[in-house]
């Protein structure tokens, strides 16, 4: 028996790996019995940690931890719920030290972005406020790839990957047809803030003329003539233009294309996201056929295709978290550190939630070709390696064997809490 | 040295297993020297036997066959062009032989749907009429699943392996942050007549409550409070509505969806294709936070996901065209033959093109379910064998090693022609 149990949950978007994170979690914890007793997860992130809906993991046995890896989504549900300040959110600080305490949660582990390294840090304060031992670890989790620190994301590089394959296999089909039917063919990707998912998508190619022709980036702001310009520069070229636009693709002003209120030739208001405002544009203005997709969740989501050195960081960061807290390591978050680029070698590194919480880490400039619409060398060295390999999961008729995890909770110690009254 | 040589075009839209057909008919020509001399492909499909825009594919060996096999889109470039009626279209009949006598054309392979059926039969004919020696096959292709006799058509079983993996995943997303975020899904489908692709987002669940937990098929009238009711039951009971709609969902009336103007509840008329229609109306009448993908042309060229079936399928039809060539066949086309449901055994028959040509299959009623908004049993255990197994493709530094036919034509022979004249 340990010196305590272990509360994890998950929380923010889900990814295609971030059951592998929890899957490290409970391999490791298994490893540290000295240190670490039961093994909890809240259902749906800290929701279920404020009402006291904890999965027991003890029955996880080495087969359904497998399947758990190799499951995308957020097996023990995930939620959008911050946290505020401690002086704001004290009530919910406190009914979360009181779950602990009723648990004897001696460990927890929040598995997400920059509002989860901040929400651990806060626990973790509190907690030591109120004289409460508990080792607060953040663990990392973004398909924005946009926390400091970290060389990358866990959950990033599955996206990526998706990403780059889509924008190829999309483009070999217009490559096909564009002499009778489109020309222009538009892959809208997520990052509302950074452009990492659409320089992924220029993985596709590696020369100028091959797909993606031209990425319109949230860093770059959108001129309109400029890009028709290049538009008709590649179908005149290439017979074809494929297109990756960011949904957070802005006029110089600061507006969101799909936010703009952008009119067609009629005057008409056009509605729609930035991959159908940009297919539009250019049938309006230069006539062109145009396709456009919008894969939305399916990219964050496709574990069929995840990257295996995305699966194996997202384990590795599960497996040290517990290892930190097992180690009696407080506020802290375990790091990808990239050791070097060619090959690709990396390890675990813990660093301070503080450094990481509220932070943003953009894309930096000589990522962006200087014509704005391309990723330079340096971006392809950074992204290459984090899309490299295939994690493919188990399937039966067709279809992979995602895990469901039976909904069985922790018998209940507390009176019932309401969130919405506090 | 054979009888003559081959001709092979690829016809209408791209899909994943189309170039898999392509190498099952250079493999097998290879294997019958005596009747097939020199195979050629066409560029973007009959527009280049026109125009005598002929790849040789002598140079195709063993590795190249292989990774031609393994890559999506159409290799040696596709097109939208419908020869007309003998009588309408005579010049363009004319050049066809004329170009085939110039290269000593035997065989004349048309790889498609019901169209490609039909201009394979008619150019067989008029060859006949002009004294020409000619064997017209066609070859099924279409993501559609329209082609009748055929037990399916090779490229639909991909397009649904895809539709049913992207189905469940983005669903399991979805169900792990219902409580907090989106609550409603709609995945938008390819199937402007038939509802095949819609039926293979009902693999993604077995039972009523697993998603997709609506589809809306074309087949089926749509009836807005029916529906809407639907959604929220679902909602009701499982937290979330996960569902699939396809492009050619329509009003009682015949309208489509995304033709019919629907209004929003200021009167402000929605554009916007049929799945982003259905996400808004649901908000606007439910309230309901929504998202929606649309994956457009990445459905019929996920090569990263082919169905293992569809590769074998693609592959076989593609040997058997030449087999029929070879052994002296006309105006036929390969079909596949469902031997046996459980397990699934299938053989390759040849039909006259005459019975395919201008025929369509639609969904039997019978799978369907009752109440519009699913799969039948029978329909499950009819698609099921069709996405069964993967064919993954080679990957090198994360993205797979798609083949570029290098595009070189052999010598031209005969005066330019211009079909915009004829």
């Amino acid at each position: 028996m340990g010196a305590g149990n272990l509360l994890y949950a998950q929380s923010g978007g889900p990814t295609a790996v971030i059951n592998a994170t929890a899957a490290g979690v409970i391999d490791a914890a298994r490893k540290h019995r000295k240190a670490i007793g039961k093994v909890f997860a809240a259902r749906n992130g800290i929701l279920g940690a404020l009402r006291e809906q904890l999965y027991d993991l003890s029955g996880f046995d080495a087969k359904m931890t497998r399947q758990l890896r190799a499951t995308p989504g957020s097996a023990f549900g995930s939620c959008r719920f911050k946290l505020k300040g401690i002086e704001d959110s004290r009530a919910h600080y406190e009914r979360l030290i009181e779950v602990c305490r009723a648990h004897d949660i001696r460990y927890f582990l929040y598995n997400g972005g920059n509002d989860s390294a901040d929400t651990a840090n806060k626990i973790s304060q509190i907690a030591s406020q109120l004289g409460y031992g508990l080792h607060g670890i953040g663990v990392p989790k973004t398909v924005d790839n946009d926390l400091v620190i970290t060389d990358n994301c866990p959950g990033f590089g599955s996206a990526a990957k998706y990403t780059a394959i889509s924008m190829l296999e999309a483009s070999i089909d217009v490559e096909a047809m564009y002499e009778s039917s489109t020309k222009v063919f538009v892959l809208e990707v997520m990052g509302r803030h950074a452009g990492w998912l659409a320089a992924a998508a220029g993985l596709a190619g590696k020369k100028a003329d091959e797909p993606p022709q031209i990425i319109l980036f949230p860093e770059v702001p959108f001129e309109e003539a400029n890009f028709l310009a290049a538009v008709k520069r590649s179908v005149d070229r290439n017979g074809y233009c494929a297109i990756a636009v960011s949904e957070g693709v802005r006029y110089a002003d600061g507006r969101l294309l799909a936010e703009a209120g952008t009119r067609d030739a009629f005057g008409h208001a056009q509605l729609g996201g930035a991959g159908e405002l940009i297919a539009k544009l250019v049938k309006d203005k230069l006539g062109y056929k145009y396709h456009f997709a919008v894969p939305d969740y399916l990219q964050r989501s496709a574990r069929h295709i995840a990257s295996k050195t995305d699966d194996e960081q997202a384990y590795a960061v599960g497996q040290a978290a517990v290892q930190y807290a097992a180690a009696g390591m407080n506020a802290v978050m375990p790091t990808i550190r990239r050791v070097s680029g060619k090959p690709y070698r990396w390890t675990i590194e813990p660093a301070p939630l503080a450094k990481i919480a509220n932070h943003e880490k953009m894309m930096p400039k000589n990522f962006i070709r200087a014509d704005g619409y391309g990723i330079t060398a340096a971006c392809r060295n950074y992204l290459e390696p984090l899309i490299a390999g295939e994690a493919y999961p188990p399937y039966a008729n067709g279809i992979p064997t995602y895990l469901r995890v039976p909904k069985k909770f922790v018998k209940r110690k507390l009176a019932e809490y309401s969130i919405a009254d506090k």
